[in-house]
């Protein structure tokens, strides 16, 4: 392929097109992220006709809008293996490619990123060859740190070109006051027609009006849809049709010639190049297979997920109990808490991507005396961390953290994994952590979260929980108390949440191979049941321990404590959680077995412990 | 004291008079927030008045400008014992009066604390009865998390009355967009006066302009600094005078008729009433004790604080090293980055109340090459959680995470305590985790920092460190390698960081019983240094750990995993790390000796356990 710099507009109009098939090819095989990639595919194309992906830090927020980018810079072959193991990231990796100037998973970082190499540039004396620029989608504006960094920004007037491609929705709904204030863009070609017979007619004032004259010409700029960027000190253009290469081109010259912090905000449309796709709107944000020409799901998964065991037992709690209520930050299909926003849209809430003001604005709810749930993905919770400590645990409200995506989460990869949240939460004082091992504990984990009189989290994974449901008899939650799946045996299996389902497997593996075990669900990581690891100690010499979750400060970390601050002696723990590095993309079970966690390749290695 | 709203004006001029002569008799005599409670006692006066603390949700933001409230709620006389062991809080809580509604020692969480408030009383049908009334400072509005609330708040329209305590400063300079346009307010009688009379000149326009008069109306509200509130959604009244409690009062009342959000502006002069402070900026923020003539501190420590330690090493380094750059979150003195920044404008950065946005930005300035300091304490750093974990682990950059104020606090109390850092941090991959244990090895902890090329993070505590300098020989830092300070005894003390002090003092007790006590410094918590922790194995059964910082997930329990996972057999643990419970504030040593952390409280229950 020719460089995308060295081509004339109707050659560009034609990369895009090809692109646009190159993803869609590939998504409808695969499954990924479909509506806003393609959505910015021209904005993409007319960025690196404009700046140099070379020197210029390209920097994409949350980047599953930057497939036309892998496309464009040494990815083209690979891109067939989008997603999968060992394949290429769905998001930008600096171990990729060197065209990815860095990781981004987690929304709103982009400007923070842009400040910091801002700042660099200069430093470097690089302010005539070099420039960041950012891709930011209107969806990721909620978050908070963006406007931090948009703050910094303003001040110090760093030459920085920040693309906001404004398709009117982030995954879901558009949320909040500043969605309103981009939408107002619509109604703009009036408004400069107006700006322009105004300033005529000021010209004609006498002189002695001139001043105020000038004051009302910048009056004026309130009526477009920038003002909130211009009193931040950021230079605004737009808006402008993120369809139109030409246009963006000139924009985007015009915007670097500037050597100032520059806005440039684009409209664009979801999916667009793919009649099905466009104007739907959460359902094609991310998908599985589909066939191209019905636009029809290829694979139906024919279990039933956690998430949604997790979304109809609170709904069916919340049609019974009033006090409850709940939030999401931006993912009210990926959570579940949809079908309760649709319900119950007094008491349900989508706050956008704002996981900080979610947390809390929940904690003087739970002080109010309500009974809040925080559903949120294990990932995004990091982003709420303070939060859960200062204003949640701090005052020892009952407010509980439903925590979706615990676990490997498959092809979202590193920056999505569920992996820390029993770590992080483990230290907080007043918190109460704890799992079920299927679908009908996870119900009744529901129902004990949502009379719990203080802060609780409990996890499950994306997908369908490993145990089968019914496998064994579902018992309700009592605080701290652990209990036997089967309770005599040779050596000891240990799960916690999903880990059981994965115990069990391993479990009847090695009855195959003549070795009983005994199992034990954890069931609350905290307050640990140590009646019963006391009792465990006395049986058992070897625990095997398994958990969706990072090994450092993970489940087998706060029984090791346990044993240790209670003088358990003579016994050796042996973890299979997640060891200590960040977790690669690709289909869950391939993860799984590059980490050794599928059930026969621990079978083996318990295997040759015991007999070995 | 007859109730506020009893009084009439010059009643409660002189209510305000009382109010700011009894927290400058107490804060003059022990210490604590000063300037911005003074300039916030009109404002709280006025509060009281309108609205009725029974009901109305009085929240607070960082609540260390809140004495006022306090002294007009049911603590005039137990108002002595301000931030002492056992005394007053110096933050709002709940536990210690009905009238506080929240916690709040961090900043900016105030509008999300409103937002949930605000839903809390439409879904129990309170609105005539019932309004949230927030006070927050200027300094505040840079944190992220406020955006995120105002979005929500101006979009959803919740009745609900922010007073804006604009000050012109947060802790220290103001930064950012945001305060500079909060000072254009300053210029506003003007504006006033101009919108007044272009609304007379647009009267004579002819019929046909009308429309576009209208729209100029509107223009004209740019020039206002509530433009940019108003564009979310929010209401706008000011600026006000915020020491006049009669236009205070008739201010507030006009904002809680409205039934809307409303941002009152008010402008307040830090240490108002008490000339010496009024004008001089951070050292008025927080204060030891003082003599109220002369304004002079009365106690002096002697040590030089583990603060300065730091400061002076890292400057010493950045002369030598342009590469090195750092960034405060609005504590350029409490960090000692002020001395950088006076040094190095150009490479030392205060990005104000905005952790998210500090650690990003430092992420790419790894990236172009530099070497970034973090300099945050340990209780901020949990703002900045997800992105320790997205955007510096997992691209395994080179930032250095120099974590202050770890341990117990003092006075702030609860909020403040850096307990967790050690907990949370561990979990995450490719981060490097150590802590010196005098001065000297806290200069040699910033240069192993500043050439580590993988993200790191080092710890000390507040004032100075408990190790005497000199005592031991300092030996550099290598990754991964604890040190014997004794390496013979009967029993084996582990100390980590200002640990080590600790164990150290306690050891020097155990020798005048009799005991001999080994005492190593662990230095690195991640990586463990497995191969002493073995031969200690083979030597010590009974091992004491040392570390200022939470048990769960903490030192001991590292410990505990490596000694699970490696199979070092038959040791007894003891940890002397915080227990599982938010903790208290008051003089360091009076809290530390409510746990029983005292060195001769510990030498007693190590004797017990060995002799007893």
């Amino acid at each position: 392929m020719k460089p995308v710099k060295n081509m004339n507009i109707s050659e560009l109009e034609e990369c895009a097109k090809n692109i646009r098939e190159r993803i869609l090819d590939t998504v409808s095989r695969h499954g990924g992220h479909l509506s806003s990639t393609l959505g910015a595919v021209d904005l993409i194309v007319a960025m690196h006709y404009v700046f140099d992906v070379e020197k210029d830090p390209f920097i994409f927020d949350v980047s599953h809008q930057a497939y036309a980018h892998k496309l464009l810079t040494d990815r083209w072959e690979k891109f067939s293996s989008l997603r999968q193991f060992g394949g290429i990231s769905g998001y930008t990796k600096p171990s990729e490619s060197p065209y990815d100037y860095y990781v981004a998973g987690h929304s709103s970082t982009s400007v923070s990123l842009a400040v910091g190499a801002a700042k660099a540039i200069k430093l470097r004396r690089e302010e005539n060859e070099r420039i960041p620029v950012v891709m930011i989608g209107d969806g990721a504006m909620s978050a908070g740190m963006v406007y931090e960094a948009l703050n910094e920004l303003g001040d110090r007037k760093y030459p920085a070109v920040i693309i906001l491609n404004d398709n009117e929705m982030s995954i879901a709904k558009p949320i909040g006051a500043i969605s309103r204030i981009l939408s107002q863009a619509m109604a703009s070609p009036f408004y400069q027609r107006f700006k322009e017979r105004t300033e005529k007619m000021l010209e004609h004032l006498p002189d002695s009006a001139m001043y105020m004259a000038k004051r009302m010409e910048e009056g004026i700029r309130m009526i477009t849809p920038g003002i909130l960027f211009e009193e931040m000190g950021l230079e605004y253009i737009g808006p402008v049709d993120g369809h139109n290469i030409q246009q963006l081109i000139e924009t985007f010259q015009t915007a670097k010639r500037m050597k100032k912090p520059v806005i440039v905000h684009a409209q664009t449309t979801k999916g667009k190049g793919y009649k099905i796709a466009e104007g739907y709107y959460e359902h094609w944000h991310g998908v599985g297979p589909f066939d191209k020409e019905s636009g029809k799901s290829l694979k139906k998964s024919s279990k039933v997920s956690a998430t949604q065991v997790f979304s109809d037992k609170l709904c069916e709690l919340a049609c019974k109990n009033e006090k409850i209520v709940g939030v999401t930050a931006a993912m009210p299909s990926g959570t579940g808490m949809k079908q309760l926003m649709e319900k119950f849209p007094e008491r349900f809430w989508d706050v956008g991507i704002a996981e900080q003001h979610a947390v809390t604005s929940m904690g003087s709810l739970a002080k109010e005396g309500f009974k809040p749930f925080v559903a949120i993905y294990s990932t995004f919770l990091q982003r709420g961390y303070d939060q859960v400590i200062h204003d949640i645990a701090l005052m020892n409200l009952p407010v509980a953290f439903a925590i979706d995506r615990a676990g490997i989460v498959g092809e979202d990869g590193e920056t999505h994994q569920g992996a820390f949240d029993i770590s992080y939460l483990r230290a907080i004082p007043n918190m109460t952590i704890f799992a079920p091992r299927d679908n009908a504990t996870l119900e009744l984990a529901v129902e004990f979260a949502a009379e719990f009189p203080t802060p609780c989290a409990f996890r499950y994974p994306r997908g369908s929980m490993l145990l089968e449901n019914g496998r064994y008899l579902a018992t309700p939650f009592e605080v701290g108390r652990a209990e036997y799946l089967q309770r005599d045996g040779e050596i000891l299996l240990i799960g916690y949440g999903n880990g059981v389902g994965r115990a069990v497997a391993v479990a009847d593996m090695l009855k195959d191979n003549g070795i009983e075990a005994a199992v034990l669900d954890l069931r609350f990581v905290k307050p640990l049941d140590i009646e019963i690891l006391a009792d465990a100690a006395n049986r058992f010499e070897k625990w095997f321990v398994f958990s969706d979750g990072a090994k450092m400060g993970g489940v087998a970390s706060a029984i090791s404590e346990a044993i240790m601050f209670n003088k358990l002696n003579n016994i050796t723990i042996y973890s299979f959680e997640y060891e200590d590095k960040f977790i690669t993309h690709g289909n869950t079970k391939k993860v799984e077995e590059s980490l050794g966690l599928l059930p026969e390749q621990i079978k083996e290695k318990i295997y040759s412990i015991i007999r070995g």
